[in-house]
């Protein structure tokens, strides 16, 4: 039970480190590396054919561009693969990214989350073994609580600034 | 270990029916249903709150033009929601329902797959079984050996017919 | 005779403060609450499906992103909800927010504004109480020809700036 | 307590008709005229100027292309304008339509609906009458009544189809 | 012989005045205002109806946003129209100026230049002045050697750059 | 006086062909010619730096994808240039020629007409030629009211067809 | 002296067998493939280390969608490697195929042609080709004589049958 | 031998630098200019119909905006052309630049690389002068051999600093 977050660069960290934390967060082991899909093809084939086999049961990869990393990943491996579009900085808007993670043809899906959204990647990996542990999916539960009390406290904070204007 | 497919019209189904059908090919439990963000709220969030507690384990959300089905049942649901953004006669190309499933706030993810792309939502839905189930997962390992297999025989016709050219 | 002025969350405050302020130009009531289709949807449900029996004739409601919020509150109020879509930090340039807002299905409408569009949508609110009620009705002749007036006083001096070129 | 449905080209009337049939239903008043922002400026000004002191209470304005109706009536009118753009044969696929109806500056808002959307269009108005006019609101009502209903037996329908394959 | 420059509000001053420059450099008059379509459309209408009885030979109109300026002078004047797209500030992108300004229907047309493209705006008003006046045709055919001159000092500059490294 | 009608294949001469025919209309001479940048380069240099000698006085150019006519043309030409995106077969919806049409840099403008606005540039080439030819000039405005005669017709047809119902 | 043409599905082959034809005019050996980056990554690492190997000099790869495949053999190989967006049946009108063929990331160029311009990649192969290679060279000389005489018929044509209007 | 480097203004320099820094770094000769195709068409005529003739045997082009400069040298040399998209101040966030070097009609390819991508321009480059050079191509596999060996080594660099967390 451990999720796998690569990445095409280091310079997409800062982005991918929102799903390292939110997994450390749930307790879930994580294990992190960097696999580029056009320069290190050699790795990208050994990590995605062996994931599965020593113990990775969700894998997270993010890549900015004509981001082929998710997606390559998703063609040798048979474990569920999420996709982060990162925003890079020669990226036409996030768009290239994007596109090229969510359009996947029929066959080999990525599961692709919002532009920048490692977060995100990280809660569903969560779910996705929440999916079948209970203890998870209670963590989850409790998590999705905390989101609403935040809300709820920041509520009453706008109320109160509005009624003392 | 059931996985329930939803989407917010029956105009929809043409597309959705290949989620029931993969997951049929992989002898996965399915139920069906039409539950309109818009329309049938109230179902919404019985569907939603529910669905973890009756046995489903995975949760496949179709809808087009302002779709907001996939990422409102996310945000009742403890479980992993696949959304797929569905082409609708009135959506702009698809953009959307593209971007109303896949631009998710932090927090509440959708795992979100290719335009029309239910295919790959079902075969992603097997996947995220796969993860935890073994028997599941050497069935992806053998889908993805199929598909090989058909790409192979395609390349041989190919070659075929141009040199006979 | 009130207006609700609803956000997804406290971030989207400094734009939707021009709603709340422009309808305090109009004098016209308002009521402020922050409610996150995806992080509070018992909230939701429970402000869409109240407000005009305490009142409200009108709705504005801001969000950005996959931006739900607007539409869930039309799809469960009979009131006129107005959606402003708000360029929130992580959005695709505000296409997310404006086209998960406009593009509503036939039969729930969201009158929305253009992004980050909270003023006008304040004015509209007014506009739709002026509709029915001659007294507001006078205010936005009169706030129209304030507008007028702007622009003519900014034309005198440009060209008495051209001149003195 | 009257709908005016102005267009800017008989061209659309096809997708115009459905604001309004829709008003019809709800028993609802409505004059339709042509104008054309472009092609009739006086006529225009003439309509927009004086809508509201013959007992118009709501404008419906749609049009395609650079589509300026919506915005010029708005610019010259107190009333709420609820714009349609339409996807007419020369629009760039709509976008054209959307972007000059919905983008309109602080202090001349334009309630827009989604690309083709006329019947939401005459939905809004009669929401619009109804935030002050309790009869029309319960119509609202019962209309939502309805549109749940449909889903519910289309509900139906597909989980007896699927029983059945 | 006179262009008229007109914009939408003074915030557009700053990109229209690269317009009211070149003109100056080619010793054409002009005439500077500014017209609002959507906060003083009688001026609008004054001003259009008008342009060409007071000798006016070229309109140059300049917004952002929904930008309905240009095209509304083109509906009531029957001189060419230059039409300036200017990226507003809640402009998404400039799409929106660009589009309400370019996509006329048929039998209104507006000479669309470069967003922001205000000193082309310019230029071409001299070119359609050139058109039947030899003095000014002599004048821009001399304004592109100048261009040519400054591309050829260009090119001397970089290669002797490239020749030092 | 005469407009030159230029386009880049005779695949676009059905949309070019809107603009000789308004042209004739307004009994304008024109001259029309294939020019290709991409496959007849010597030809484009050769027409575009003597058509204002020949008594040219403006140059409507059309094309479709990466669409160089117009812009090259205006490189070479000191007449005012319209150009015509047209929507070919394999352009991307439209925007490439519009892009590669319009976004002309500094010094250099064409004067840009909607996507398949042939039509329309012809009524511009009349408008500029108009611009200091009063008989044209009042052939526009002759233009213009019928037009305005054509919509107001059809109003009549719709309010009549419209009380039938 | 061989141009290998690769592309993801057999589907692409009525887009890409325009490469192929053009390359047997320019007597040029091809050798043809299937290769799918997301169905047969083992044959795409093999074919891809191994093009250069036994004689190929140019890669031609097509893929629509999330186009992996150019990018991928690009990572692969030290070949020049030209990339053909496929606008597929699931493709967003083309966007996806583009910018993931197109946005590649510093180090692994694509050299990308337009949407569908299997042709154009059959040319730039020969380009590649003639660009050491006289004979070729001349031969891609000759060809663009004969594009040329084909616009300046096609303009006899034009110009004919305008006369006889 | 040697690979041309032009561009449309000086003000390109900083993105094409890159290219011909990459092309000492292969120890490919190179030579450049700025070539304006509005500015400076006869330069242009020029440059394209002699590159092939004093030994250029690749050329690269960059520009923005509307960017006319790689067609038209690809539509006078029989040579390959690489364009470069450059973004420019005044492009819509580099759509304008791409899809006018990218969209080139059938007979006359650009190789478009990604959006500032000039480095890969420079790599493509040599690609092209390595097809039939073997003292190039070994210096290709050696600096791919050099991209995997910087990301292994940021590989390791991350690994090491998620232990230390």
């Amino acid at each position: 039970m451990k999720v796998a977050i690569v990445m095409g660069s280091d310079s997409d960290l800062p982005v991918m480190q929102q799903a390292i934390d939110i997994l450390k967060e749930f307790e879930i082991e994580t294990e992190v590396d960097i696999v580029s899909a056009h320069r290190t093809p050699e790795k990208l084939f050994d990590f995605s054919t062996n994931a599965h086999k020593r113990g990775v049961s969700v894998i997270i990869a993010g890549a900015g561009g004509a981001a082929h990393l998710p997606g390559m990943v998703a063609s040798m491996s048979p474990l569920p693969v999420i996709g982060v579009p990162v925003k890079s900085s020669n990226s036409i808007d996030g768009w290239d990214s994007v596109l090229s993670i969510l359009q996947m043809p029929g066959g080999v899906p990525v599961a692709t989350v919002a532009l920048n959204g490692a977060k995100n990647a990280g809660i569903l990996a969560a779910q996705i073994i929440g999916a079948t542990n209970s203890t998870v999916l209670d963590s989850i539960v409790a998590y999705k609580e905390g989101l609403k009390s935040k809300v709820i406290e920041a509520a009453e904070r706008v109320k109160t600034s509005q009624q003392e204007k």
